[in-house]
């Protein structure tokens, strides 16, 4: 399919960047940017990164103009996928098949590569090399809409939500609403920046908030759908994980039927949203094929 | 004396403008917003964003224009006290005369908390409160100047330099180089940003970097002296904390008599730098009372 080579594109770009803006030095530093790399680097499907660079690119601009900030959203992921692992948080040993940061590291060193890759992605974003190729005004508003997202209204205050509910949520409109800040946040946010890197309008923007929306709900589904039917040597890691957690989840509050038309719905309404793009080929491509996704 | 109102009046300010910018909102979410309040609201000198509004000041701008990063790198220094806390860091039970954070709120929630404060320095650095009153350029230098000083070339630098030498560096130098990151980065920037959102050219900015770095310098040689000479009633914690913990400190390496004359160099250097601006009364005194504090 010619989405797939189009996102190992994007995820390639974003690769090489980001191996550049995470410098090793000799020095005795190098030890917290070493677990940087490690958990940002190698890994993950970049979905984030290359929500940033499509929309900018059917936004009018050229991805390049916004792989910065496609890299300072994949830092932003990556360090609250650390701290969440940690064992305060969900003691997660494994992440991606390979030992969480803090089972490769230790604790103490984990903890600052997440600090450190929160930090460096405000750093990258407001580097001269980011910021000289955009309007100033324009770079602001990119650090609002990340700093915003990544935050305690927004992808912080979902994992808070996520600690006081324990993983148990008593309903569905209250796991909606966990999951539209601790997943949804981010990805919604890597559509806006990608569209207010291109140059977009408020309408378009608008357009590509709500494909962030519906488009995150449905991959979070998806995640829990897998989490019960899925196969864990394709997943690279355990199922049925959440069940044995006692999580409460989609498929436990509505059921997987439910949850697959759920997810076709969603997908559906991600889609319908993009018509005021001329090229959405790719992103609508992308979109089903995380609707079928098997791991 | 006439800089304790100073240093008061300015304390007040941030006071104030921090309790309105990490507001509770009556959600699931305050747990995370109350741990934060909690470590930034109600303690502290203050020095930072003292130094922050100061330098503004005598640079020609008006303190109120600077305040919000002066909150900003309040946010910043209180993250990494209640990361530094935590217990796979110092493990510190008390903070500033009460309970660590960690201490108050469980693990999970400090670690968000922390989190939280830094990510929200920069949601404050770049909301439109604090940048429509300066030229879009300057708010970029700003956030530039705070994240390059707080991330991984900077303080968290210094605090993985740390754990890496587990307190027990080899040598002076190494000693120097370490507190020059984990203390004084944040010290140095607080002035830099003063001149910064002040309008100040770039040979006062650099001679106020060079009053910050002389002044953490002496600032953490204080702090270890404290440790040996200092009265715990006074100072709201243990003395012989170091000593104990077998870390390496000016005094272990120098003596306290040396200790005593760099603290009193250092300052007189500091002071020295200041030459440029005219008005130098507050930050002198300061400097000296610093160098002679008993807590």
């Amino acid at each position: 399919m010619r989405h797939e080579k189009q996102l190992a594109e994007y995820a390639g770009m974003i690769e090489t960047a980001l191996d550049r803006l995470l410098p090793l030095e000799g020095r005795k530093q190098d030890s917290v940017m070493e677990a940087m790399r490690y958990s940002v680097l190698g890994g993950g499907k970049r979905l984030r990164g290359a929500f940033v660079l499509e929309f900018c690119r059917i936004s009018g601009g050229e991805p390049v103009t916004a792989l910065p900030y496609a890299c300072a959203l994949e830092m932003v992921h990556a360090y609250s996928l650390i701290h969440d692992d940690l064992p305060c948080m969900d003691n997660d040993d494994m992440r991606r098949g390979k030992p969480s940061c803090h089972r490769a590291f230790g604790e103490a060193t984990a903890l600052l590569a997440g600090d450190g890759l929160l930090n460096r992605a405000f750093e990258v974003a407001v580097s001269r090399e980011a910021a000289d190729s955009l309007p100033a005004e324009t770079v602001l508003r990119l650090i609002r809409e990340l700093s915003g997202a990544a935050g305690v209204f927004g992808m912080i205050g979902g994992q808070c939500m996520d600690l006081a509910y324990d993983g148990r949520v008593p309903d569905l409109a209250t796991l909606d609403d966990l999951i539209a800040l601790k997943t949804g946040a981010l990805i919604r946010v890597a559509c806006r920046m990608g569209c207010v890197a291109g140059g977009a309008d408020e309408t378009r923007i608008a357009a590509a908030d709500t494909f962030g929306a519906c488009l995150g709900r449905a991959f979070q589904i998806r995640d829990d759908m897998l989490d019960v039917e899925g196969d864990a040597a394709v997943l690279g890691k355990a199922t049925h994980a959440d069940e044995r957690q006692g999580k409460t989840t989609y498929p436990a509050l509505i059921g997987m039927d439910a949850c697959r038309r759920e997810v076709n719905r969603l997908t559906g309404e991600a889609v319908a949203a993009l018509e005021g793009f001329d090229e959405r080929e790719f992103l609508t491509e992308l979109a089903w094929s995380l609707a079928n996704r098997l791991k």
